[in-house]
């Protein structure tokens, strides 16, 4: 029996592991939910999985069932039942949560993109320091350590992380200046929320993977590469020193990498129409990136590859961005030049503290209203 | 230092080999080396790796270096210095010298597909009791492996062998009946010696790789699939139990895959025109195979199912056959008619010795003979 809690339950990645738990019953147990402001749904999980603990925003809208308790968020994930925690949430509350996980000695399984964009070299020392595994969630990250799996760190050669190349993957630059936020959120194949779906037709979710790639696996940013791929089958691939390359393919269906992180790579048995069968998706395609499509992509990357406060000010940068667009605020290709103009601005700071990161975070999500005019309809 | 000899060193498979050792003068020695009737190659092998031992049919046409010993093929496979022996060579000799090798406790890195197709129990008992493992030169076979290094037993759930479909896999059955030794050999993907090149127009090939499959990786036949590959891309591919795949992809280069055998899987730098890039190959396509095209894949997978001295008598009429249909005297389609009748004629037996199966084997190339009258044009 392996007691877990889920930081983020009520998203989509939360519903989801909710679900591949309630497959194995007699495996897994659920100590506590948390979740932000959608306390109705975390209401109805706590009535169906009976954790100890639960928690949100605002605590006195949750109805629990007698015997759960209502705590903070750091209780959630430090309890000393807890033995594996499913960081799903894409607030900021997920990083310190991810951070008193860890120091606590809890195994990640992490979902939440912005944890190790913005704060890798903290949440990877902390994971060092506490022994303690982080197991990626999102599909190309699983992919990798899939592929990785009975292989030397020696012979790694490149991870290749695989790009669907989002709902704009097509549209002429000329196109891209007139795209609706309706049409930014039709994904060609996964269902995802807002947020995720624009970062997808940006490719900024791809440079977050990369980032979040070169902590997980530990290699250095020029031996990572993006691929479109317009299938989503091939997850992601390792090639080896020897020119060979691995591959994990599969239906585009979250419930299998959040099923391999929980069982810390073990694989269980899944529903038969999960099965993939290569003949239903055939011909699989592979194409570079032209990045002149994508100019967030290479803002973002970059101010990865400058590491220090950067990563969360593109990261800060991109959420403001990305809701001004949704509210029609800026055309889409309003949300690169709003990258570009605080990137341009930020001095950064190297090796930065929690704080100095929030400080960033918040100096720049205020340049970027600033700049927001120069760059509306 | 890894002391390494090699049975049937002329051959495709065995030049190969010798060329990956090459590449690796510090971690590789030849200790001997065994050929059949190419002498003059054998001997300026001998004296560009000087082998303390060579081999072969005619012992008196060998020309070697002082230092080289002429000796017989079990020496070079037994002696005390030898710690993996390369099988490379096509004649039954190779079985022969397989099991002796494996009872003096070497290594075997295996590229003859007749070894464990007519001899698997054998051979596989003969391994387990010397505690010796078999890794597969095959690129399908080596590609399955990879895929399960670091993975469960237990979470395999099925093999996927892929298939080029061969010369003729766009011919109509009519086309099938008029094709000619020259347009069986031009090979779409691979290139490899003749029989092996009619094995895979009939697919006979592929019915052997997954009876071999059976062996090296101890799964029933009813969890390997072969799925039609054209682009020779994808090696093969393994199905887990939650309903994902991984697959091991390169370039069509026998040398990775024999590399990857001698060094027991660990992955060493390659040349850098054997790296393999997606975006150079794509599409990628997969495609249920049409088993009425292939009738010798059927009748040769059957007889691996039946076990005993089957598989066995299918390999030796499929030699007959070849060579017939390569020599004029039957049609492309007397391949499967011949095994058909043979097979049909023969009664078997369980669990055989090598004198049982070298005696069906007798039997079965005589009844070949006897009935290729019945099918010749």
């Amino acid at each position: 029996m392996k007691n877990l809690s889920i930081v983020g339950s009520t998203g989509s990645v939360g519903t989801q592991a909710l679900s591949v738990i309630r497959d194995f019953p007699e495996s897994l147990r659920v100590i506590g939910l948390a979740a932000g402001n959608n306390t109705e749904l975390l209401s109805s999980q706590a009535h169906q999985f009976l954790p100890k603990l639960v928690s949100a925003n605002s605590a006195r809208e949750i109805n629990v069932p007698s015997g759960t308790r209502i705590v903070d968020v750091d209780r959630i994930v430090t309890d000393s039942q807890v033995e594996l925690v499913i960081m799903a949430s894409t607030a900021s509350a997920g990083r310190a949560a991810t951070l008193k996980a860890l120091q606590a000695g809890k195994e990640i399984a992490l979902a939440s993109k912005e944890v190790l964009v913005t704060a890798g070299h903290l949440v990877s020392q902390c994971a060092v320091d506490a022994g303690v595994a982080i197991r990626p969630v999102d599909s190309e990250h699983s992919a990798i350590w899939q592929c990785l799996a009975g292989e030397d760190k020696g012979s790694v050669d490149q991870l290749m992380i695989t790009a669907s190349g989002g709902a704009f993957r097509d549209h002429t630059l000329e196109e891209l200046a007139t795209v609706t936020p309706e049409q930014a959120l039709a994904h060609p194949t996964w269902s995802m929320g807002k947020k995720i779906t624009v970062d997808s037709a940006t490719l900024v979710n791809k440079a977050f993977e990369v980032i979040e790639a070169r902590w997980l696996f530990d290699v250095p940013f020029d031996s990572i590469q993006v691929i479109l791929h317009r299938q989503s089958i091939v997850h992601s691939m390792v090639q080896f020193t020897d020119g060979s390359v691995k591959a994990q393919m599969g239906k585009p269906d979250m419930r299998i990498p959040i099923q391999h992180a929980i069982f810390g790579g073990e694989r269980r048995f899944f529903e038969e129409d999960a099965r993939y069968n290569p003949t239903d998706f055939s011909p699989l395609t592979f194409e570079e990136l032209d990045l002149d499509r994508y100019p967030c992509y290479t803002l973002v990357l970059e101010a990865g590859k400058k590491q220090g406060t950067f990563p969360a000010v593109a990261a800060a940068v991109d959420e403001i961005a990305v809701e001004l667009f949704l509210s029609g605020v800026i055309p889409f290709q309003g949300i690169g030049q709003l990258l570009s103009e605080v990137l341009g601005r930020h001095s950064g700071r190297s090796n930065p503290s929690l704080e100095e990161i929030i400080e960033a975070e918040r100096w720049a999500k205020e340049v970027a209203l600033e700049c927001s005019k120069l760059v509306s309809q």
